[in-house]
Protein backbone atom coordinates (compact mmCIF):
# COMPACT_ATOMS: atom_id res chain seq x y z
CA UNK A 1 0.00 0.00 0.00
CA UNK A 2 2.70 2.59 0.82
CA UNK A 3 4.35 1.69 -2.34
CA UNK A 4 1.07 2.26 -4.39
CA UNK A 5 0.70 5.88 -2.79
CA UNK A 6 4.11 6.48 -3.43
CA UNK A 7 3.99 6.18 -7.09
CA UNK A 8 0.24 7.44 -7.14
CA UNK A 9 1.40 10.72 -5.51
CA UNK A 10 4.43 10.95 -7.96
CA UNK A 11 2.23 10.45 -10.66
CA UNK A 12 0.43 13.25 -9.50
CA UNK A 13 2.90 15.65 -8.81
CA UNK A 14 4.31 14.85 -12.22
CA UNK A 15 0.88 15.96 -13.81
CA UNK A 16 0.33 19.08 -11.89
CA UNK A 17 4.38 20.45 -12.81
CA UNK A 18 2.81 19.74 -16.48
CA UNK A 19 0.09 21.55 -15.70
CA UNK A 20 2.00 24.43 -14.47
CA UNK A 21 4.22 23.83 -17.48
CA UNK A 22 1.49 24.49 -20.02
CA UNK A 23 -0.21 27.07 -18.51
CA UNK A 24 2.74 29.34 -18.26
CA UNK A 25 3.45 28.37 -22.29
CA UNK A 26 0.12 29.48 -22.61
CA UNK A 27 0.52 33.01 -21.47
CA UNK A 28 3.88 33.47 -22.62
CA UNK A 29 3.28 31.92 -26.56
CA UNK A 30 0.17 33.99 -26.29
CA UNK A 31 1.75 37.33 -25.01
CA UNK A 32 5.15 36.93 -26.80
CA UNK A 33 4.29 34.70 -30.01
CA UNK A 34 7.10 31.55 -30.70
CA UNK A 35 9.58 32.80 -31.51
CA UNK A 36 10.41 35.02 -28.62
CA UNK A 37 9.25 32.66 -26.29
CA UNK A 38 12.35 30.64 -24.07
CA UNK A 39 12.16 27.43 -22.57
CA UNK A 40 13.68 29.32 -19.64
CA UNK A 41 11.13 31.83 -19.24
CA UNK A 42 8.69 29.39 -19.34
CA UNK A 43 10.25 27.13 -16.54
CA UNK A 44 10.73 30.38 -14.82
CA UNK A 45 7.15 31.26 -14.66
CA UNK A 46 6.09 27.80 -13.95
CA UNK A 47 8.22 28.22 -11.17
CA UNK A 48 10.04 24.49 -12.92
CA UNK A 49 13.71 24.57 -14.17
CA UNK A 50 14.73 24.56 -17.93
CA UNK A 51 16.07 20.33 -17.99
CA UNK A 52 12.46 19.24 -16.83
CA UNK A 53 9.99 21.23 -19.44
CA UNK A 54 12.66 19.57 -22.21
CA UNK A 55 12.58 16.17 -20.29
CA UNK A 56 8.56 16.09 -20.00
CA UNK A 57 7.86 17.76 -23.43
CA UNK A 58 10.76 17.37 -25.61
CA UNK A 59 11.22 20.39 -27.39
CA UNK A 60 9.94 24.16 -27.93
CA UNK A 61 8.03 22.94 -30.72
CA UNK A 62 6.35 20.33 -29.02
CA UNK A 63 5.73 22.00 -26.08
CA UNK A 64 3.48 24.58 -28.26
CA UNK A 65 1.82 21.76 -30.36
CA UNK A 66 0.04 20.86 -26.69
CA UNK A 67 0.26 24.50 -25.41
CA UNK A 68 -2.19 25.74 -28.41
CA UNK A 69 -4.33 21.88 -28.27
CA UNK A 70 -7.58 23.55 -28.44
CA UNK A 71 -10.23 21.76 -27.01
CA UNK A 72 -12.95 20.03 -29.22
CA UNK A 73 -16.54 22.02 -28.38
CA UNK A 74 -17.73 18.23 -27.76
CA UNK A 75 -20.43 17.06 -29.52
CA UNK A 76 -22.71 18.96 -31.94
CA UNK A 77 -25.94 16.99 -33.30
CA UNK A 78 -29.53 17.18 -33.81
CA UNK A 79 -32.11 19.11 -35.50
CA UNK A 80 -31.09 22.61 -37.12
CA UNK A 81 -32.29 24.18 -33.33
CA UNK A 82 -30.55 21.56 -31.44
CA UNK A 83 -27.47 22.42 -33.34
CA UNK A 84 -27.84 26.00 -32.99
CA UNK A 85 -28.47 26.06 -29.39
CA UNK A 86 -25.14 23.65 -29.32
CA UNK A 87 -23.29 26.06 -30.77
CA UNK A 88 -24.35 29.13 -29.23
CA UNK A 89 -23.57 27.09 -25.59
CA UNK A 90 -19.87 26.49 -26.84
CA UNK A 91 -20.20 30.32 -28.61
CA UNK A 92 -21.46 31.41 -25.14
CA UNK A 93 -18.52 29.95 -22.97
CA UNK A 94 -15.78 31.27 -25.41
CA UNK A 95 -17.09 35.14 -24.81
CA UNK A 96 -17.49 34.70 -20.97
CA UNK A 97 -13.50 33.20 -20.87
CA UNK A 98 -10.90 33.93 -22.58
CA UNK A 99 -10.23 30.47 -24.50
CA UNK A 100 -6.42 30.33 -23.42
CA UNK A 101 -5.48 27.80 -25.71
CA UNK A 102 -7.07 29.19 -28.48
CA UNK A 103 -5.85 32.62 -28.53
CA UNK A 104 -2.38 31.46 -28.08
CA UNK A 105 -2.44 29.23 -31.10
CA UNK A 106 -4.38 32.18 -32.72
CA UNK A 107 -1.15 34.37 -31.93
CA UNK A 108 1.63 32.08 -32.71
CA UNK A 109 -0.32 31.15 -36.11
CA UNK A 110 0.53 34.31 -37.91
CA UNK A 111 4.59 33.97 -36.89
CA UNK A 112 4.29 29.98 -37.09
CA UNK A 113 3.58 28.08 -39.81
CA UNK A 114 3.04 24.79 -37.58
CA UNK A 115 0.35 27.04 -35.46
CA UNK A 116 -1.66 27.53 -38.39
CA UNK A 117 -2.16 24.09 -38.83
CA UNK A 118 -3.25 23.56 -35.22
CA UNK A 119 -5.75 26.31 -35.76
CA UNK A 120 -6.77 25.10 -39.19
CA UNK A 121 -6.72 21.18 -38.03
CA UNK A 122 -8.99 22.16 -35.26
CA UNK A 123 -11.35 24.32 -36.96
CA UNK A 124 -11.89 21.89 -40.10
CA UNK A 125 -12.77 19.40 -37.17
CA UNK A 126 -15.32 21.01 -35.34
CA UNK A 127 -16.82 22.73 -39.02
CA UNK A 128 -17.23 18.87 -40.42
CA UNK A 129 -19.31 17.92 -37.97
CA UNK A 130 -21.54 21.08 -38.28
CA UNK A 131 -22.05 20.82 -41.96
CA UNK A 132 -22.24 16.95 -41.51
CA UNK A 133 -25.58 18.10 -40.07
CA UNK A 134 -27.00 19.95 -42.24
CA UNK A 135 -28.92 19.78 -45.00
CA UNK A 136 -28.96 22.13 -48.22
CA UNK A 137 -26.51 22.56 -51.12
CA UNK A 138 -24.46 25.05 -49.47
CA UNK A 139 -24.22 23.11 -46.11
CA UNK A 140 -20.24 23.60 -46.14
CA UNK A 141 -20.24 26.92 -46.83
CA UNK A 142 -22.57 27.99 -44.01
CA UNK A 143 -20.86 25.50 -41.43
CA UNK A 144 -18.07 27.94 -42.55
CA UNK A 145 -19.81 30.88 -41.75
CA UNK A 146 -20.53 29.89 -38.80
CA UNK A 147 -16.58 28.89 -38.11
CA UNK A 148 -15.87 32.57 -39.37
CA UNK A 149 -18.26 34.25 -37.04
CA UNK A 150 -17.35 32.36 -34.20
CA UNK A 151 -13.38 32.78 -34.98
CA UNK A 152 -14.16 36.97 -35.40
CA UNK A 153 -16.20 37.50 -32.15
CA UNK A 154 -13.50 35.67 -29.97
CA UNK A 155 -10.64 37.46 -31.85
CA UNK A 156 -12.60 40.46 -31.68
CA UNK A 157 -13.75 40.39 -27.92
CA UNK A 158 -10.13 39.14 -26.69
CA UNK A 159 -7.53 40.14 -28.80
CA UNK A 160 -8.57 43.43 -30.53
CA UNK A 161 -10.49 44.18 -27.94
CA UNK A 162 -13.79 45.79 -30.58
CA UNK A 163 -16.23 48.74 -28.97
CA UNK A 164 -19.66 46.83 -28.10
CA UNK A 165 -18.25 43.60 -27.93
CA UNK A 166 -17.60 44.61 -24.28
CA UNK A 167 -21.09 43.52 -23.78
CA UNK A 168 -21.95 40.75 -21.86
CA UNK A 169 -22.03 37.52 -22.97
CA UNK A 170 -25.73 37.49 -22.82
CA UNK A 171 -26.17 40.94 -24.68
CA UNK A 172 -23.62 39.56 -27.31
CA UNK A 173 -25.57 36.45 -27.71
CA UNK A 174 -28.87 37.72 -28.04
CA UNK A 175 -27.14 39.56 -31.43
CA UNK A 176 -25.45 36.64 -32.67
CA UNK A 177 -27.72 33.93 -31.28
CA UNK A 178 -30.24 34.55 -34.13
CA UNK A 179 -27.53 34.74 -36.46
CA UNK A 180 -26.46 30.99 -35.27
CA UNK A 181 -30.02 29.97 -36.03
CA UNK A 182 -30.40 31.27 -39.68
CA UNK A 183 -27.28 29.57 -40.65
CA UNK A 184 -28.30 26.24 -39.09
CA UNK A 185 -31.88 26.20 -40.89
CA UNK A 186 -30.18 27.65 -44.28
CA UNK B 1 9.95 74.08 -68.30
CA UNK B 2 12.58 72.47 -68.42
CA UNK B 3 13.10 73.10 -64.56
CA UNK B 4 9.28 72.25 -63.81
CA UNK B 5 9.42 68.74 -65.37
CA UNK B 6 12.53 67.65 -64.26
CA UNK B 7 10.86 68.85 -60.45
CA UNK B 8 7.99 66.46 -61.44
CA UNK B 9 9.75 63.58 -62.71
CA UNK B 10 11.73 64.06 -59.32
CA UNK B 11 8.67 63.96 -57.41
CA UNK B 12 7.47 61.26 -59.42
CA UNK B 13 10.22 58.66 -58.90
CA UNK B 14 10.39 59.53 -55.68
CA UNK B 15 6.71 58.06 -55.44
CA UNK B 16 7.20 55.42 -57.37
CA UNK B 17 10.14 54.12 -55.25
CA UNK B 18 8.21 54.83 -52.27
CA UNK B 19 5.13 52.61 -53.63
CA UNK B 20 7.50 49.62 -54.52
CA UNK B 21 9.45 49.82 -51.04
CA UNK B 22 5.44 50.19 -48.87
CA UNK B 23 4.38 46.70 -51.23
CA UNK B 24 7.71 45.16 -50.29
CA UNK B 25 6.82 45.88 -46.62
CA UNK B 26 3.36 45.12 -46.42
CA UNK B 27 4.55 41.33 -48.36
CA UNK B 28 7.42 40.84 -45.80
CA UNK B 29 5.13 42.35 -42.59
CA UNK B 30 2.86 39.28 -43.75
CA UNK B 31 4.82 36.86 -44.34
CA UNK B 32 7.16 37.29 -41.66
CA UNK B 33 5.77 39.39 -38.74
CA UNK B 34 7.45 42.67 -37.51
CA UNK B 35 9.96 41.03 -35.97
CA UNK B 36 11.57 39.18 -38.52
CA UNK B 37 11.26 41.53 -40.65
CA UNK B 38 14.25 43.73 -42.04
CA UNK B 39 14.81 47.26 -43.78
CA UNK B 40 17.46 45.38 -45.58
CA UNK B 41 15.09 42.62 -46.82
CA UNK B 42 12.69 45.28 -47.26
CA UNK B 43 15.14 47.26 -49.54
CA UNK B 44 16.25 44.65 -51.52
CA UNK B 45 12.75 43.00 -52.14
CA UNK B 46 11.72 46.75 -53.60
CA UNK B 47 14.91 47.13 -55.46
CA UNK B 48 15.97 50.15 -53.70
CA UNK B 49 18.89 49.81 -50.57
CA UNK B 50 18.48 50.57 -47.37
CA UNK B 51 19.70 53.82 -46.88
CA UNK B 52 16.75 55.26 -49.06
CA UNK B 53 14.50 53.39 -47.24
CA UNK B 54 15.45 55.06 -44.03
CA UNK B 55 15.26 58.43 -45.62
CA UNK B 56 11.92 58.27 -46.78
CA UNK B 57 10.46 56.24 -44.19
CA UNK B 58 12.53 57.06 -41.27
CA UNK B 59 12.28 53.90 -38.94
CA UNK B 60 11.04 50.51 -39.27
CA UNK B 61 8.64 51.04 -36.96
CA UNK B 62 7.01 54.34 -39.08
CA UNK B 63 7.41 52.43 -42.17
CA UNK B 64 5.45 49.83 -40.57
CA UNK B 65 2.66 52.00 -39.69
CA UNK B 66 2.21 53.28 -43.46
CA UNK B 67 2.41 49.78 -44.84
CA UNK B 68 -0.45 48.49 -42.30
CA UNK B 69 -2.50 51.60 -42.21
CA UNK B 70 -5.86 49.69 -43.20
CA UNK B 71 -8.02 52.27 -45.93
CA UNK B 72 -11.26 52.89 -44.76
CA UNK B 73 -14.40 51.47 -46.65
CA UNK B 74 -15.61 54.56 -47.68
CA UNK B 75 -19.03 56.66 -46.12
CA UNK B 76 -21.08 54.29 -44.84
CA UNK B 77 -25.07 55.93 -44.76
CA UNK B 78 -28.67 55.93 -45.84
CA UNK B 79 -31.20 53.41 -44.82
CA UNK B 80 -30.75 50.27 -43.10
CA UNK B 81 -30.99 48.60 -46.57
CA UNK B 82 -28.72 50.84 -47.88
CA UNK B 83 -26.13 50.49 -45.22
CA UNK B 84 -26.55 46.60 -45.72
CA UNK B 85 -25.68 46.95 -49.48
CA UNK B 86 -22.77 49.12 -48.95
CA UNK B 87 -21.25 47.17 -46.30
CA UNK B 88 -22.26 43.54 -48.30
CA UNK B 89 -20.12 45.74 -51.59
CA UNK B 90 -17.03 46.40 -48.74
CA UNK B 91 -17.16 43.14 -47.78
CA UNK B 92 -17.73 41.47 -51.66
CA UNK B 93 -14.17 43.40 -52.34
CA UNK B 94 -12.19 41.93 -49.31
CA UNK B 95 -13.44 38.37 -49.93
CA UNK B 96 -12.60 38.84 -53.79
CA UNK B 97 -8.90 40.42 -53.30
CA UNK B 98 -6.82 39.57 -50.23
CA UNK B 99 -6.58 42.98 -48.37
CA UNK B 100 -2.60 43.39 -48.43
CA UNK B 101 -2.83 45.61 -45.89
CA UNK B 102 -4.92 45.02 -43.65
CA UNK B 103 -3.70 41.05 -43.33
CA UNK B 104 -0.25 43.03 -42.48
CA UNK B 105 -1.75 44.54 -39.73
CA UNK B 106 -3.55 41.66 -38.67
CA UNK B 107 -0.17 39.17 -38.89
CA UNK B 108 1.61 41.81 -36.99
CA UNK B 109 -0.84 42.51 -34.63
CA UNK B 110 -0.52 39.41 -32.51
CA UNK B 111 3.33 39.89 -31.77
CA UNK B 112 3.33 44.10 -32.22
CA UNK B 113 1.50 45.96 -29.62
CA UNK B 114 1.37 49.12 -32.55
CA UNK B 115 -0.16 46.92 -34.78
CA UNK B 116 -2.97 45.85 -32.41
CA UNK B 117 -3.40 49.53 -32.26
CA UNK B 118 -3.55 50.36 -35.53
CA UNK B 119 -5.99 47.19 -36.36
CA UNK B 120 -8.29 48.91 -33.25
CA UNK B 121 -8.25 52.53 -34.47
CA UNK B 122 -8.95 51.79 -38.02
CA UNK B 123 -12.38 49.04 -36.85
CA UNK B 124 -13.07 51.19 -34.34
CA UNK B 125 -13.66 54.48 -36.73
CA UNK B 126 -15.34 52.07 -39.02
CA UNK B 127 -17.52 50.67 -37.06
CA UNK B 128 -18.47 53.98 -34.94
CA UNK B 129 -19.74 55.42 -38.12
CA UNK B 130 -21.92 51.71 -38.53
CA UNK B 131 -23.53 52.57 -34.99
CA UNK B 132 -24.21 56.23 -35.44
CA UNK B 133 -26.49 54.95 -38.28
CA UNK B 134 -28.32 52.45 -36.84
CA UNK B 135 -31.61 52.37 -34.33
CA UNK B 136 -32.14 50.23 -31.56
CA UNK B 137 -30.00 50.53 -27.77
CA UNK B 138 -28.30 47.39 -29.14
CA UNK B 139 -26.58 49.31 -32.17
CA UNK B 140 -23.34 49.53 -31.00
CA UNK B 141 -23.36 45.54 -29.95
CA UNK B 142 -24.60 44.98 -33.55
CA UNK B 143 -22.52 47.47 -35.51
CA UNK B 144 -19.56 45.14 -33.73
CA UNK B 145 -20.84 41.90 -34.30
CA UNK B 146 -20.96 43.47 -37.84
CA UNK B 147 -17.22 43.92 -37.56
CA UNK B 148 -16.59 40.73 -35.71
CA UNK B 149 -18.36 39.22 -38.72
CA UNK B 150 -16.75 40.67 -41.33
CA UNK B 151 -13.21 40.28 -39.76
CA UNK B 152 -13.98 36.49 -39.11
CA UNK B 153 -14.45 36.25 -42.69
CA UNK B 154 -11.69 37.77 -44.18
CA UNK B 155 -8.77 35.75 -41.84
CA UNK B 156 -10.88 32.86 -42.03
CA UNK B 157 -11.00 32.90 -46.13
CA UNK B 158 -7.34 34.46 -46.19
CA UNK B 159 -5.50 33.34 -43.63
CA UNK B 160 -7.18 29.96 -41.44
CA UNK B 161 -8.03 29.05 -45.25
CA UNK B 162 -11.36 27.27 -43.85
CA UNK B 163 -12.60 24.56 -45.26
CA UNK B 164 -16.14 26.21 -47.37
CA UNK B 165 -14.77 30.04 -47.33
CA UNK B 166 -13.24 28.86 -50.59
CA UNK B 167 -16.46 29.35 -52.26
CA UNK B 168 -16.81 32.53 -54.41
CA UNK B 169 -17.52 35.76 -53.04
CA UNK B 170 -21.38 35.39 -54.80
CA UNK B 171 -21.61 32.28 -52.62
CA UNK B 172 -20.14 33.66 -49.33
CA UNK B 173 -22.25 36.81 -49.90
CA UNK B 174 -25.60 34.23 -50.39
CA UNK B 175 -24.66 33.53 -46.82
CA UNK B 176 -23.44 36.53 -45.19
CA UNK B 177 -25.77 38.65 -47.08
CA UNK B 178 -28.72 38.15 -45.03
CA UNK B 179 -26.58 38.19 -41.88
CA UNK B 180 -25.89 42.00 -42.33
CA UNK B 181 -29.00 42.97 -43.27
CA UNK B 182 -30.56 41.19 -40.15
CA UNK B 183 -27.66 43.13 -38.19
CA UNK B 184 -28.33 46.66 -40.10
CA UNK B 185 -32.37 46.40 -39.09
CA UNK B 186 -31.81 44.25 -35.82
Amino acid sequence: MRRLTTVNTRVEQRRRTEDRILTAARQLFGEQGFDRTTIRAIATRAGSDPGLVMRYFGSKEKLFAQAAAIPADGAIEGSPEQIAEQLAAALTAKLADEPAAALAALRAMFTHPEAAEEVRAAMTAQQRQVAAQLSGDDALVRSGVIGALTLGLVISRHLVRLDGLDASPEELMAVAGPLLEKLTTG
